[in-house]
């Protein structure tokens, strides 16, 4: 294969970006070679902006048999991804996931049990893996640099969202047209990022999830979550949309010092000596470990959506490796629905999580979603 | 009466050093009568250092009845401080009593009702209420300036402790010399000044201690708690002895904007209308308020300890209203308490706590406590 011939699935806002890129050419090795919608109105505009070149269907089963592409981005709403994607497999297709990778658990491991079993290329869209800040974060983490982690502390509040947007799509933060709230909608890249920059998964999980605080709508946009890890460190992720302005500041500390994140720089305070060491040889009351405070420095750029999608075709390509393989996006989505089903069931939440237990907690928020949204939730793509 | 004779309980390090600005004449309208030790060789220091105008008594009783002192400051272990207030109180003697108030909020009720009873002018050392920037905010808080308050965060984890300090007293850091750890020993401003600045107790706590994390300790070094108030505001509180080096961050975040008091700065985001305001008339998906930030402006000095006790002695010559009131060190202390109570039953601890329950829990871990430490637990001054 000389060029992948890509197609979208759901021409929304994020199906449409990353249709722009790849018109543009900014995809090396990667075309744009079809699109789908259920929404004539979107194939109209998409004939009027790329002509008859960019193939358009009305349905991703039309799309996938045509036998017009070789890997699909799935851009629909959440709910429809693990389907599709398990769709697109059955064709041979190679598959890029918009996030959050599902709703729930259950259906992406079904989607990743289907990508385990294709042996076609299967990433997710979480371009912030790309970005410098984080990437150099997993590096001095992973290298050691920072010793074994003993605490996380991500405050990630500055998700400001206005009642006006939760007004501008029916399926907005709804139980049944998104399946959460600012956990579903706006952390998952966050979500990701705590688990991949640190290498850890929480081992247990006590949420407390806040439903239409300050806003009318019925799924979560406050959260704060402590998590314990297998290694006896802890952490903490607040999260909100109703705040202004908010703030996003990760916090790591570890044996061999603190590092933070936020306003886009990285602040390394870095012991002269593992705490540890320090702590065991000290004689004295009240002396302290010596620290060396450093500012990282980062590489401009990264973050951008393109980056991944070039990545996903090169490996179709070539064999590259993943940056953000498709089977990592559970991840995310498990600490996320550890979050709801420990504030559902007001109780610690070991992980892994009980996934029958989450499915039927989260079909009695859809049930009465359903009836309390019958006339307008309409899930379309985003 | 035109000088207030003050005598001290105690001569450890807090006890010394309050005499000291008391001798050195900092102190207007207050005098350095007498100071008591159950250690002779303390009295020999202080015979040595300050000579017989001040008087010497080798127990609180003796010095409370000798006639010699009309308040005093108790400085002793935090068990100790409630059983000798009441003491002092039925010797009509004013106090002002070190933090914490005690180690349980059954016998600091007690030492209140006696307080109330008794007409004296009762004070804690709660010197941090004097700090500028802890002043700024709560004023900022009291006068509306940061509306509705919505989020409070204190990450104070730079307590630093190594085990050559848990080692240098047999009492410190157990059940029984010292009643619990970081919440008792080195947060007690801290939890008075997340309640007293934003003028919030919580409604509810639920907390997770970790007990000789990194430490060959029995008591809790490693918190995190998790409040909800009654006005629908949730807050964080997370606190450290082992991490180096560590963080003290306090975001309090409202309908107004959010202030954030790290490295003796205090920042305000304000937004220009509120929040609530604003997101009632905005009509865009995406906007978001206007924010405007502030360094504001501190007044240095403060915080020192004989600012406590000059506004306790012009309390008792002239009725100046007490900056931190004795009846008020409860509510750390209950907050403190909470989070105990929270780990042991693993579950929520609504406000006001079951006093009961937790001297129960607590005496259960003293009796560990005696088992584990029956040769080394003696407590002594501080």
């Amino acid at each position: 294969m000389q060029r992948v011939r890509i197609g979208i699935v759901g021409l929304g806002n994020m199906g449409t970006g990353h249709a722009k890129y790849l018109i543009e050419g900014q995809v090396s090795g990667g075309v744009l070679a079809a699109v789908c919608d259920v929404r004539p109105e979107r194939l109209d505009q998409a004939k009027a902006e790329w002509g008859d070149g960019v193939k358009r269907f009305d349905s991703p089963e039309a799309m996938f048999r045509s036998g017009e592409v070789d890997g699909v981005i799935i851009c629909t709403p959440h709910y429809e991804h693990p389907k599709q994607a398990i769709e697109a497999f059955a064709h041979d297709l190679h598959v890029l996931v918009e996030k959050p990778a599902g709703v729930y658990t259950k259906q992406v491991r079904e989607m990743n049990e289907a990508a385990a079993g294709s042996g076609k290329i299967y990433g997710i869209m979480y371009n912030q893996r790309t970005n410098p800040l984080y990437r150099k974060l997993k590096e001095l983490i992973a290298s050691g640099e920072l010793g074994e982690i003993r605490r996380t502390n991500w405050i990630i509040t500055n998700w400001y969202r206005s009642q006006s947007y939760y007004n501008s799509g029916g399926w907005r933060a709804t139980w049944a047209g998104e399946g959460g709230g600012v956990l579903i909608n706006q952390d998952p890249h966050q979500l990701d990022l705590w688990q991949w920059t640190t290498g850890l998964m929480p081992k247990r999980i006590r949420a407390f999830c806040q439903f239409g605080k300050h806003r009318d709508i019925e799924v979560e946009n406050d959260v704060t979550a402590y998590v314990e890890y297998e290694n006896g460190a802890s952490g903490v992720f607040v999260t909100s949309t109703h705040e202004a302005p908010g703030t996003n500041r990760f916090e790591i500390s570890g044996d061999r010092g603190k590092i933070v994140i936020e306003n886009d720089q990285m602040t390394f305070w870095r012991l002269r000596e593992p705490e540890s060491e320090f702590n065991k040889r000290n004689t004295e009351s009240f002396a302290q470990p010596e620290v060396w405070k450093f500012e990282i420095p980062i590489t401009p750029g990264g973050a951008e959506h393109l980056h991944i999608t070039r990545n996903w075709t090169q490996a179709i390509l070539k064999g590259t490796p993943l940056i953000a393989p498709g089977e990592e996006g559970i991840k995310g989505l498990t600490i996320s629905n550890a979050m709801l089903l420990s504030t559902w069931t007001d109780g610690w939440v070991d992980l892994p999580i009980d996934e029958e237990l989450f499915c039927a907690k989260l079909q009695e928020q859809i049930e009465r979603s359903k009836a309390a949204n019958a006339a307008n939730a309409q899930p379309s793509a985003r």
